[in-house]
């Protein structure tokens, strides 16, 4: 099921919001239309949301000129902040040679596609032949218009043949982990189980957890990552209990400009998503930040990185880039 | 606002699952009634399910005789497994002395009611004069029939002048924390913040958490702590950021008869809780166990007791009881 994808004058999208009680395919013909798209979550995974922007630079660049066009790219680039993947496919769509915009953005879905096959390769070998694995928030195909890359290494090795089985978070206040991560396990096979966000600590002592893996929107230097609200708790549960905590993400979501996570800003959402009352005060954080010392390894396109991240890290960012066989054309 | 009375013929009931959104007093006049009040958490919360079921079994007494009541009885104790209150108010009204269960059971309330208020008392040197507190799950006035556990403390220490500001969990599946703590504090004027399980542990790195503190369905001798699903992770991450983490139960919460943890019975509830899907595979424990290590204290009638747990918890057990003038009659 792809997430995003060209679709002739538009950008083609499946509304992330309806899941799993309807699947709603929609075009976003508009700069408001990609931003309203990426805003309210219609299309979200930090990876998916840089295609989609990479996407929508294309689509705006046929439909604006100059000032008119440097302004649209400018509010794609800033429609959600965490995510260090929107910024970064806006950034080098706008830098290609060429200016064929299109067929950048096309290239950075074509490759994004072949990192994930190569994440999902990766972490084979951190799976045991049979277990437990438990995950959180949202991170399979559709959060990555690829393979994912948690939930995706989880589907990749359930396909080598591991028998595994999956505890997902329910993932408030937006139930990603709800909605479109037990989807998704089940549209590819793989047996799972739905936990409320608080039960995690108790299944972690009493269901046997072998591994807990999740994605990330942006990983600094030192491995401190931001990710949906929750996964710091979990990994703080997950190191109470000597479970391994394993990062999946591509080398486009760590941010080498930042030497901690203190740098990352963290996006707040509106009450509405949590409250029941009007006048009931929220905080409401999109995502935390777990400190690098929690994760055990990051498992990218380039293999496993373990510890100290101070030094596999910034080494990753002078890898050279993975070509993949150029896209057909839109 | 009373959650449980008695109604004349019939036990009166505030039934909790409608809150916030409206206040419904409701009347048992039959065993069925009680039971099926408490199964569907219309009346929850540890000490609240005591005076109810201890009500619950003077009521069944004027209805049922012999083997009849015998049953009944049996199945008013069983009808939720974890908090040990039930059981023990259950078992205090059948073994009172004169057979007067109806002022057994109005002596219960009464008592639970100055317990309530010992407990806020013992609080007060706990809390800073000035500073913010997390809270998970609802042990508010109506969760006890009297003046709250660990909410309790709260009101009272803000009642004395203390300038506290609340985090509370919403509490998945059910919401207690959004729907009855927010409410609570909303009527006591403790200036209060929603936020969904998932951002404790962010709030605790970020908010300036200065305590923790919850209550407690059932202690064991070792200070191991049965507490609403979400309370393990939440003592986890507390532990983890240095912040104490305080256990607020009466007495009649503690079961003296178990060394740890390991033998309280959880109780599973239906997946309808929490999954989306009709086919959803879920696991929905109402319960998770605190190890005591991970307790600062706890705040009980009697005062406040420290580690070692298996010299102060067993002490418990020998405390003479603390009388209340003999309240009126129905």
């Amino acid at each position: 099921m792809e997430s995003v994808w060209s679709d002739g004058d538009a950008v083609g999208y499946l509304d992330q919001r309806a899941l799993p009680q309807a699947i709603k395919r929609e075009r976003a013909t508009s700069v408001d239309e990609i931003v309203d798209a990426i805003r309210t979550l219609a299309v979200r995974g930090a990876p998916a949301i840089g295609v989609f922007g990479a996407y929508g630079i294309a689509l705006a660049a046929r439909l604006h000129a100059d000032d008119a066009f440097a302004a649209a790219a400018q509010r794609i680039r800033a429609a959600r902040p965490t995510a260090v993947n929107l910024a970064w496919a806006v950034d080098r769509v706008l830098a290609c040679a060429d200016g064929d915009y299109a067929a950048e953005a096309a290239r950075i879905h074509a490759e994004q596609r072949d990192i994930d096959r190569r994440i999902g390769s990766a972490a084979l070998e951190l799976f045991p032949s049979r277990g437990s694995i438990l995950t959180h928030c949202n991170t399979g195909p559709i959060a990555t218009a690829g393979a994912g890359t948690a939930l995706g290494c989880i589907i990749a090795a359930h396909r080598a043949g591991k028998r595994l089985h999956v505890f997902a978070d329910e993932t408030r206040p937006l139930l990603q982990g709800a909605r479109l991560t037990m989807f998704e396990l089940r549209e590819a096979g793989v047996p799972a189980t739905l936990l409320v966000d608080g039960a995690a600590a108790i299944a972690m002592e009493r269901k046997n957890i072998d591994a807990v893996i999740v994605g990330a929107d942006r990983i600094a230097s030192n491995g401190d990552t931001a990710n949906k609200i929750g996964t710091y708790g979990v990994a703080i549960a997950a190191a109470h209990h000597g479970i391994p905590f394993y990062v999946a993400a591509p080398r486009s979501t760590f941010d080498f400009s930042l030497a901690t996570g203190a740098g990352i800003p963290i996006e707040e959402r509106a009450p509405g998503e949590v409250r029941i009352a009007a006048d009931d005060d929220v905080y409401n954080p999109a995502f935390d930040v777990t400190p690098g010392r929690l994760v055990t390894a990051f498992i990218t396109e380039y293999g496993v990185l373990r510890p100290p991240y101070l030094e596999s890290v910034p080494g990753l960012a002078d890898r050279p880039r993975l070509l993949v066989p150029e896209p057909a054309r839109a």
